[in-house]
């Protein structure tokens, strides 16, 4: 399954020609989740996605930056007729939010569900799970990951066969993880003919924080981890100051975590992207600072690493 | 003095791929006011004319497709440290809405003034006067008109000379317009040494509206009248149900105004820009569809017409 992210917007607390305000779309098989929504996200998903099959936005936290696009886009599904629902999820704050958010907009005109969220696992279904944890910003934050769950090994007909079994329904029996017993009275157990299982992709994404232990552990092992990287290590007294991070902070976060893949984002116009990318990479050579509207392929673990694909 | 507008978002309700969100730009000498406020508004203005000197926000009308972008660039603003003071004027529901939005961005943290006002004349400088007439949209609303005052025509110091004046303070006395008296005892008046005044430009934006008398009075002669045009004549039905005008109505609205220019604008994606156009150059021929981020130059009358510039 397809697995992707657009940065719809990459810049920091204000916009800039070349980019917008943050948000980030996560896009996994038909399925379409974004995560914060600043100003101008509407246009982004219409330049790259659309703006059909999102199901899911999140909140990283409650700044201006990183929700003021959700009113206009809001009030667009309403006026194109939008009747699929929408859910939100976003940190405490959530409805007082979206009380002020609806006084200028008007209710939506489709189902639409928002849910104050803490950490720990907000969602879970049979393929993945969406978990949060505790971002250091200095109000209620939240990173989010989104991390699949195992898959099955592969099947093996053939050593299926050669133990006995006929193929047909027993062979989905196998794959479903069931024992099945042969004509000949042989037990035969998924895992003689099945490889063992293999890793899901794990997307973790930060928001605006300070270096964070919980965000550590949350993004351990992940596939990609979309970091804070605002400023450069010569600015870290800002950094400080503004709850936001380094690019080289970012980088030893995603060291500590293990990550396969970092994304820098919500960089300040203070620095050149070069500057901040090649910092990091000196700490984390794997990391990666997209232009608005790159997007980042995510494959499975056996199918190589990450990588952008740029606009 | 120049003038000129940019048109920085000229789509309708929603926002398109290649049109942002309603807001024009008038930018005159060093001047910089601007009418509606969409979302995206900001980022329009940094790829334009930049965000620098803008004095004054004008709303024709609290629906969120024309100030979703306000909170943004008031917070941008802030955070950008601006010291200049910012003035709102907006129809009544304007105090409303702005506190329910500064919930949403916090106070500006620069001089920022806020009036609700309603039709005539808002403000009156020694050149120019800020008008305003009632729009037809089914909520207060007001198209706005920049109207600048008649020059004071052209000075001919020979004919002065000519007549016994010495160059020097009594030029000055004749240019404004004062009587001075030779050095041998003649009187001379300005009207004999100058030419009559000249006109000034006229420049009118409705903002969303039916086809209105008042709007056609206050855009009487105008320079150039910037007009709702969301649909073509075939959804006529549409245009009276939401309140917006065709851009035949829009012709004929400049034609019934006597305008020189008319600038179609808030755009429905249902229709092709060139259907709207030709629509209203039957009617009237000077008609402009401009995109984002066209300029149009508007000379004094007596320097030739109105043009567009294509970014």
């Amino acid at each position: 399954m397809d697995l992707h992210l657009v940065f719809l917007g990459t810049a920091g607390a204000t916009p800039t020609v070349d980019r917008g305000s943050p948000a980030v779309l996560l896009a996994r098989g038909g399925q379409r989740i974004l995560i914060d929504c600043g100003e101008g996200t509407q246009r982004q998903l219409m330049r790259s996605v659309g703006l059909a099959r999102l199901e899911m936005v999140l909140l990283t936290h409650l700044h201006g930056d990183h929700y003021l696009g959700l009113p206009g886009l809001l009030k667009t599904y309403s006026l194109l007729g939008r009747e699929e629902p929408l859910v939100l999820y976003g940190p405490s704050g959530l409805y007082e939010m979206l009380r002020d958010a609806e006084r200028l907009m008007g209710r939506p005109r489709f189902p639409f569900f928002a849910e104050e969220v803490g950490p720990g696992t907000v969602l879970e279904t049979e393929d993945y799970a969406l978990k949060t944890a505790p971002t250091d910003h200095g109000l209620p934050g939240l990173a989010w990951c989104l991390e699949e769950k195992p898959r099955p090994g592969l099947f093996h007909p053939e050593r299926a066969v050669d133990l006995g079994v006929v193929p047909g329904p027993d062979f989905g029996r196998l794959q479903r993880g069931e024992t099945v017993t042969t004509g000949e009275g042989r037990v035969v157990r998924p895992e003689e003919v099945m490889d063992s299982s293999r890793a899901g992709r794990k997307v973790v994404i930060t928001g605006d924080t300070r270096p964070a232990g919980p965000v550590i552990e949350l993004a351990s092992e992940a596939s990609v981890l979309v970091h804070d990287s605002t400023f450069a290590s010569s600015e870290i007294g800002r950094a400080l100051e503004t709850g936001h991070s380094t690019s080289r902070e970012a980088a030893e976060v995603a060291v500590a975590a293990g990550v396969a893949a970092l994304v820098l984002t919500h960089v300040s116009s203070r620095h050149s992207w070069r500057e901040l990318r090649d910092e990091a990479r000196a700490v984390f050579p794997g990391a990666f600072l997209p232009r608005d509207l790159d997007t980042l392929v995510v494959p499975y673990p056996e199918k190589g690493p990450a990588r952008l694909e740029r606009v």
